[in-house]
């Protein structure tokens, strides 16, 4: 069966919009997203948001998994980990629009959200 | 009694909106979605819900349940379900508005959402 | 006591506004409503919520509630109840704008949500 | 220790606010209010809330407290608390916008809401 | 290990922004603020949140940990603590905007919520 | 089909238990109850929670249902719902164990919960 | 009608119990009590749950709202409070079991629970 | 790699339990159950609970996900998939207890939940 | 007013038991408990529970919360703050039972709760 | 400061009981759990909850943290995660009792919970 024709390799793999006629909104919502903090060499954790409207192409969500799977390991703030994720998305796919939100745990006692879209509005 | 005048075939039946002066809204809320994955097969599950605003006819309940159940052994991908209950919720009925929003389990830990309006804004 | 001085066969009762001068919100939030499905004889259940901004008349609390009550063996449609029970708001106090909402309990799996407003927007 | 400074007489004591350059919001929340229904002399409960955005004077939050209370004997209907309360804040303090909140417990089985706002929008 | 290459003395430090190109929104929540009631000398419990678009400069999350402890021995009222946060974070980054919320707990039976905004909009 | 050998008038229906073998427990949940005060002739409102562990038969869900609704019209006590569905489900089956509980929604602002168990402990 | 036949001037009625062969449970819950503070003369408030088995007779539960709001202008301890109300209720109706529960609001930051039983166990 | 080493065909596969010498619980929630109602041929849905202590063998999970699935076109009454589940079960792998819970969807308001357990009390 | 009557320099102060003939159960929660890491010199916080059954004499509710600010300066492990507790409510007043839970917030992703009883079961 | 002398290296440290006299529990509760699945090489997330009362020596909080960090590169089964923490705290500390249970994300629609326990019952 073809689950393996898309990328596990950590890029972002994609699929041709079948309804590039319409404006439509698709949202994944990763709560297992796990990276690690470059001062302390710590884990650190959170849920990672994607919305965004296709343009001519969707993202894969199987390879979306393990493109975000490919920051385990790596060191890295959460102001980037956002930042990076939608480059990544729009360098991907062009999307219409697109946000990515991350939802930090507790460090210190203070959570963190950061939250960026493209374009600019 | 007549509870048996509407489509039971899994196509949409409708009845004659008795309140056409008026815009309002009606909304759906099918938590008991479930489809077929084409590329694993395994099945899907999820919360599809429909909001519109009727013209001349709205949607007769009965018969959405049963056009729902229509799915259940069709191979579709999620953002193939939203678009495709929408095109067919706008074939059947016309409405002023309408929007076809789908919550799907998650898969590989990641959840899915996928929101479609006609017509478009 | 004037516990009595009220309706309580069904109509919508009213008081005059002693706040004319200011366009202020009244809701209320009836969880108890029940109605019979006319196509199956099957009772219904929901919760009608009522927003409105009075002009020269507020409505009275205990008459609403028998107001409601009055539907308790009457045989309508979703669709229908929400409607009906706005062009009785209007007809007995001409607010300046209310909204009606209907949540009725899942039948077939499937909730429903019917919403209408006065005026139109 | 000056805990004594402020009104404990029911009536909204003020102290200046020094940031008046800046148009922030002050929100109190008071669930325990209670007041008495004055057709049917039985108690009625519910929760106060104030936002508001002061001028030259904030509210004093434990005069509020007492002034709130003052309410306890007095027999009074929802539409009038939240808008007597309104009015008192708004000759006490002049703010620049301020919005009553009323959320009273279910009486016959209904909840109900009254909002009101100075100026009017 | 850099862990200590930020500020731990109660000054908001803060680092180059490595994405100014685009408007993006960093939100922390801090649950355990404390100061002290200037009139009782009672501690006072709340929840800050800042929310921010950065210009040049983000603020650095520990920094922020000791400066919020900073006013653990300080006696201060609810609108201060929300007006001086702002006036300090915009004094070390400049931000393109910024919003402080302090939810402070009950008190005689009241709780209360300080939002402030800069710039003005 | 045989949707409909079963009963439809209010009485319980039952089938035989397929593993009579083992003690295993039943339960259904019943949020749709409404029976009339006898002293007010106001409606009440509650969710039926029946408990069981059968012996020979169990009971048709179905027949249970219109049973149920056999109370809409009937002034009736809390405590004497409880009880009665209680015996009348002893009658129907003669379970090993049996438990019915009413939670009754606010009247005066007080709720109600009445439970009992056959046979006695 | 004979809504007025019991007690409404802050005594507990009672009615004969129908079924007394059966060891069955009786629960009401009062969120909306509230006292005075002896020591400050400041309200109390709080929800009173009454938890009994009863013998001979049932305690009516209109009666019941009258014998709460008793406390109403009662300067009263939350210890004592949860006691009196088991001790009134013993002598009203001699049940088999019965509890007593205040869960009261935060005073100073801290709620306060109260429990007592009839028998001791 | 192994992920295929285990059953995909409706049977309960198992692998050597590595601790034998402690009574210890293992749960499995699986909130996508669904099979059909023998009755009238309409889909049911619930969550399976699974709860066992393992003796020489432990249920594989993909093989038990598979085992579920198998239900999805069988007509079968909500006591009988409780009961079958656990046999299935027990046949399987012999645990020392085992208990299973089905918890249904309302169907005609009424929601139902099974519960069955190995060996009897 | 007698509200000075009771200690505020952070002893547990008592009053006579009102009814020692009874074995009831007072509990004071108290969620703005804070003390200092003894390790890192940062604050702690968490919620304090007590659950008691007086025997003699009660713990007097605003002397509790003046001994639980006592906490705020000094450096204490969780272990010892609810040992701590117990042994000073135990030196107190005596009680007949009593039971300290202190629930800690996350520290390096890990929330603690420790729990002492006395006396020993 | 002595933040560092207590082990980092993925070792259960501890430190000496100040209360032997007195049996009580202590709880951690750690949701940033993260493993590998030997057969799919996937991460695995969960909850890992450790329930103990110290005889001589209670575990250091921070040394735990690291302890389970060292799972995060490593391929293990739910069941074994569970019952090798276990066995390392009970090497450790030689508690007097401890439980250890592991809340595992959802896998194919499926969640899991390992509970283990140290002494057998």
């Amino acid at each position: 069966m073809g689950a393996n024709e898309f990328a596990t390799d950590g890029t972002i793999d994609s699929f041709e919009n079948q309804h590039p006629g319409r404006d439509y909104e698709i949202r994944f919502d990763a709560p297992e997203f796990t990276s690690v903090c470059p001062m302390t060499g710590q884990p650190d954790f959170g849920t990672i948001t994607l919305v965004y409207v296709p343009e001519a192409r969707c993202i894969e969500l199987r390879s979306f998994k393990f493109y975000l799977q490919s920051f385990r390991e790596r060191g890295i703030f959460y102001e980037d980990v956002v930042n990076v994720i939608l480059d990544d998305v729009v360098a991907a796919i062009a999307p219409r629009r697109a946000t990515v939100t991350g939802d930090f745990h507790a460090r210190g006692g203070i959570t963190a959200r950061v939250t960026a879209t493209h374009p600019q509005a």
